[in-house]
């Protein structure tokens, strides 16, 4: 079990800040959703976890030890991402030999049954794969290295309805057989929301929630129903957008209802699920609520 | 309103036979969905509907004339691909100049306007910009040209929930203010399901479904259970796939189910999704139907 601990991570591009004095723990063996917009600071987060890029200022720390310049640390952490940072001409076969070198508990039985799997063939060299294929390759990497906390940046762009499934499921199972922390940030919310256990919400850089999926989503309502009745039940409440069709409006409200209200009969309220609380809660137009 | 139609094409890239005989006749005005595999060949067919690659076989007719060096049958036909075809150093309000030299009536407010709701900054070079702004900056020429087929492949590639929603949106009003052919390659089926009208299928470089998306759901069942049960209700249907959850099984069925039969009271059967028919469709393990 591998503690990680971000300290007041800031990170500055010229003038730009990109992260913002953010501070977290992950849990040992733990499913994390890093949720954000594009830009938000997503992959700069994760690159900086896995020292690809310093901080301006704040630490991480892997057991109690810093990761800067550190190989030890550094091999209890793998990061997926987009970045291609092997040769063109390099083959399959010879990429999961080369992760091993680092890797040295590396899963060439798990790591040959998975390119079986998604239909990727070894021989072929990096050069000649789609962007599907790419992903898949990496994919295969980061659940078959024996790190202790795995970060999967967008691990299914270009991945197809069928690949993406198996993905899922192939991730549920190695981390039921060797339970251990993985942080995926993806755009398509909805697909692991069964699967993560705690969500991280980055907006402009700073970190806007780190809370269990189930709390979340108990505090999330949508109120539709006719605009002024919604209106007057949702007055006060913490409404961080609204839909409208017709003469119909969807407030949606994250945080507690006021339950001493009556609730109209024309006016219903139902939960609502992560994607529409991201979009919500991270969308810039028409949004008039906040945390 | 412009006709198209594709005539025995196949196309062979050295021995492997990439696409095999397709014929189709696009609807004019019409939202098409592209569907198939990674690989499947739904790029190709893109490709040589703008004659971008040549086919081995066969012809593309637009209004009953040849697409091959033909610049003005060629001006009615816009493709977004994955393909980067502008200079790094151009800026965005430069490549839309650029375009309008081709698609004379480009729609320049048009464009400016979905800039500045994408959040895009249109004095940005095309190198600076992320792989999701890349899509948003093809999309948004995509809706902006005056082109009368309007071919899409993987539209949302790295644009995050907002942004897809958004696009969605805007592809739906312009069409709805400009009637065209769209078609739409993507991996994210349920998100333009509700969209698009008629559904193209390619499996292995074949075309295994052309109708409408209501046509096909309207023949697309779960029939979920004890697994004897099931299997015995659904025997000599045709089971395109299945799934099971401990001793309970799902089996999805693609067509006219038997009204003689009886349904037991431990069975149930409704319809499914069309990513859920995609996958069972398309899917290569553990898969006893066919079409």
């Amino acid at each position: 079990m591998t503690e990680v601990s971000l300290n007041q991570i800031t990170k500055k591009f010229g003038k730009q800040t990109v992260l913002n004095d953010i501070s977290l723990q992950l849990k040992p063996d733990t499913i994390y959703g890093l949720l954000g917009r594009n830009g938000a600071g997503k992959s700069t987060l994760l690159n900086i976890l896995t020292n690809r890029i310093p901080a301006s200022s704040g630490s991480v720390l892997i057991d109690g030890q810093t990761n800067i310049n550190n190989d030890r640390v550094l091999g209890k952490i793998y990061l997926m991402s987009e970045a291609n940072l092997y040769p063109n001409r390099a083959k399959v076969f010879q990429i999961f030999r080369q992760t091993a070198h680092f890797y040295s508990g590396f899963d060439f039985e798990l790591a040959h049954q998975l390119a079986s799997k998604f239909g990727l063939n070894e021989n072929l060299r990096f050069s000649k794969l789609s962007t599907g294929y790419r992903s898949i390759l990496k994919d295969i990497i980061a659940l078959s290295v024996d790190a202790e906390l795995i970060l999967l940046d967008e691990p299914t762009l270009g991945l197809d309805a069928n690949h993406r499934e198996l993905f899922y499921r192939e991730l549920v199972e190695t981390y039921a057989q060797r339970p251990r922390t993985f942080v995926i940030s993806t755009h398509l919310i909805e697909e692991i929301a069964g699967m993560i256990e705690n969500v991280l919400l980055i907006r402009d850089g700073k970190l806007l929630l780190d809370d269990t999926a189930e709390n979340l989503l108990a505090q999330s309502y949508s109120v539709t129903g006719p605009e002024k009745e919604v209106q007057e039940y949702t007055a006060g409440l913490n409404v961080i957008g609204h839909d409208n069709l017709g003469k119909l409006r969807s407030d949606y409200v994250f945080g507690q209802l006021d339950e001493e209200r009556v609730l109209p009969d024309t006016v219903t309220v139902e939960g609502i699920d992560l994607q529409k609380l991201f979009i919500n809660l991270t969308g810039q137009t028409d949004k008039e609520g906040q945390l």
